[in-house]
């Protein structure tokens, strides 16, 4: 049995790695067009922050283990142009761009996400750089070494577009970030938003919400991004808008896309057509809270869907249930961290969303660090249920958020969340941590 | 509407609190024997760590407010020596001494908890200490001061007596720590124990495990703890070797006690009698993995439970699932935590547990200030219900405890809790969080 998995990130390397584990004997071939495989590619801000180190630091395992340890016939700078399902056949071109094709038994499409090019004349100028492979990551550390860059502007205030001004900052770089839409962090509360948007501000990153930006131009070596409103001159310009699914290679087949042009699969991560599974980035999954499909792309679901196709392939039968959209990031001190829905995803998703926002404490409030913690909770008025929970503060956020995602999986009331034993010592939180709180304060209004 | 309170820390003051928010006409009545309510025990060796700061500053709310701004009549100084449930009174004496009795027409029993008193001669020593009430963490702080404490033996080596050491070691005093049975923390693995003792033996603190203790001596101002084959000379002794619940008020009332002589109560924390409750470090609670009856005093439950007697008086109907038996503590740089059952209680709770340790890592590969968290993982083989969990580490340990917790509460499998969405970024953990790994490695053995 032939299994061919077309890219080696996260999802294309654990179900590789995996298959070989549950089947020594089975030929296991992936095809990378880069030349580098299982990395840390959320590692990336923080490396750039460290001009010291080396980008190779984040590659987990090198591409010869892969192939001398595990027997994989890991095959990089190659690259898939085309998939033939009638023929079960996959056509493609070698490091040195000679064409050739291959049958396969079961193929994997996991060939993960790209950032998002914004339609803006100038997008293409040099110095003009996304964020997304490790490639990517190393040219943005080189330039800012080769052009002694002072002073940049990001396109884009997401996860990454905040780790990347802190990775800025911390290489002394001045940072502008602008986008069109008014709202800071659209899918936060705005005391929560304010509150990141405090700490992004105390390190001297100036924040440009709600200019459409018109053009980008280079002149002397200045590249100037142009706003109905605004001109911003910089060294270097970040573009990080989001991502796109790389699925085209999958629409081409004719296997059928969903939600924002991801891969639909089922739970057991099958694709349209019987012989095709798609895991990653590319693909879609389950919500947990809404039981519809949803494309949030994150690493451990791509290394947990890439395990589920070796299991499904070498006669297994693994099922994800799906995903809670629980995501954390660091931005300064500052931890933000989600699971579940927002208000305007609960509206949509046809559930009744009653919420609040409270402020509590990281710690005992006689223990020393004690910092300020805002929780928003949701729930739905209806049925009981835990929609989501978001926080933010400098202290204490990160794992704290990890409950309540377990009890999202659990469709649990948000009056069954708030009887939950959590932890607690002196150190680590009051005695009602921060999420019980919240859990109590909401079942005033539901 | 008379509602009398017997105790006035955690369980008893949330109740009264909540009763008169609840009801603003009942007659709330909280007898105190102490001077002291409503402060933080946890926070006591914390503050005895630090000789600069006021012991009242655990008071999380003063009398008087209770008093002043709530309308509870609060009476510090005043002691209950009996309960008549038949007359439905009980008998008290107030800060003079002099006895009265009152008549209550609900009652709620929150006498909380005592420290064990070994059975060793010299045990009443002047300078052999015990550590639960305020006024014992004030006796401690200054017995430090007056007598120029150099060096100290802990008997036990419990949650408080570690934190204890912690404390001590602050005021640069010497600290061995002694107690009879041979396995340094008897609930946890080895592999986590002994990094616990390392990290305690790296602060030079004296470890003397499987050391019956004979007999406590004094002689010119120098304590002696005589065990069989060990003799430790000493400045102060405290003794920390766990906490019995204050029951016998209870129990001579006739109201039925049970596991460890707690007071035994249903789901609405009513006792054996229709109109005498119990909440906080006296009663017994429910385990939500065993469904059977559990004695683990601890902070969180006390507050939950003193708040569903005051729902449940005041025509609410409460009731409390139960405890996963949370618990975290710190003892210098490690954290500790552990949810649900140990082997030996699964096995006596007629499980078939199954159980691995990982070793990973409390952050992504390449992030700085990652370091190794333990964690011990049981399951149980016939249903696939996860059991417990158990963590040691210098980093990131405290709250990743709270997601398991919540899949306790949930009955989940050791599979379905293995596919929970938990949250990813480097700053803050691996890609798989460790308790997500250990989930995974332990459904090899399932």
């Amino acid at each position: 049995m032939r299994f061919i998995i077309i890219g080696g990130d996260a999802a294309g390397m654990s179900a590789a790695s995996r298959a070989k584990r549950n089947d020594p004997d089975m030929e296991v071939i992936v095809f990378e067009q880069t030349n580098d495989v299982s990395y840390s590619a959320c590692g990336m801000p923080y490396n750039i922050a460290d001009p010291g180190r080396d980008m190779n630091d984040l590659v987990v395992r090198q591409a010869d283990v892969f192939r001398n340890k595990q027997g994989i016939d890991l095959r990089t700078g190659h690259r898939v142009v085309s998939i033939d399902p009638s023929k079960r056949d996959v056509k493609y071109t070698d490091s040195n761009g000679e064409e050739s094709s291959l049958v396969y038994d079961k193929l994997l499409i996991a060939t993960g996400a790209s950032p998002v090019v914004p339609d803006i004349p100038g997008i293409d100028l040099p110095g003009v750089l996304p964020l997304k492979s490790l490639d990517q990551g190393r040219k943005i550390k080189q330039f800012i070494q080769e052009h002694n860059v002072k002073n940049a502007v990001i396109i884009g205030m997401g996860y990454i577009a905040l780790e990347m001004c802190e990775a800025l900052r911390a290489n002394d770089i001045d940072v502008s970030m602008v986008k069109p839409r008014k709202n800071f962090i659209p899918w936060m509360d705005d005391e929560l938003s304010d509150m990141v948007k405090s700490e992004v501000e105390k390190n001297s990153v100036k924040l440009y919400a709600g200019h459409e930006i018109k053009e980008i131009t280079e002149s002397g070596g200045q590249l100037k991004i142009k706003c109905s409103d605004l001109d911003l001159k910089c060294d270097m310009v970040i573009c990080a808008t989001g991502v796109v699914p790389n699925s085209a290679l999958a629409e081409d087949a004719g296997i059928e896309l969903g939600i924002k042009k991801s891969i639909t699969v089922d739970k057991r991560l099958l694709t349209s057509n019987e012989n095709i599974y798609a895991a990653g980035d590319c693909a879609d999954s389950y919500h947990v809270v809404t039981g519809e499909k949803a494309y949030i792309p994150l690493a451990l679901r791509a290394n947990r869907a890439g395990w589920a196709v070796a299991d499904n392939i070498t006669g297994g039968n693994a099922e994800l249930e799906g995903i809670a959209g629980t995501a954390v990031f660091k931005v300064f001190d500052m931890q933000v961290a989600r699971t579940g829905l927002d208000m305007n995803e609960s509206k949509r998703a046809g559930f009744d969303p009653v919420d609040t926002v409270i402020s509590t404490r990281s710690r005992a409030h006689s223990y020393p660090g004690n910092a300020e913690i805002k929780v928003h909770i949701i729930g739905d008025k209806k049925s009981g249920r835990l929609l989501g929970v978001q926080m933010a503060g400098i202290d204490g956020v990160a794992h704290r958020i990890n409950a309540p995602a377990v009890a999202l999986h659990n469709k649990m009331t948000v009056e069954e969340f708030s009887q939950c034993d959590l932890a607690y010592a002196p150190p680590f939180g009051p005695v009602w941590d921060p999420v019980l709180t919240a859990a109590v304060q909401l079942m005033k209004k539901m």
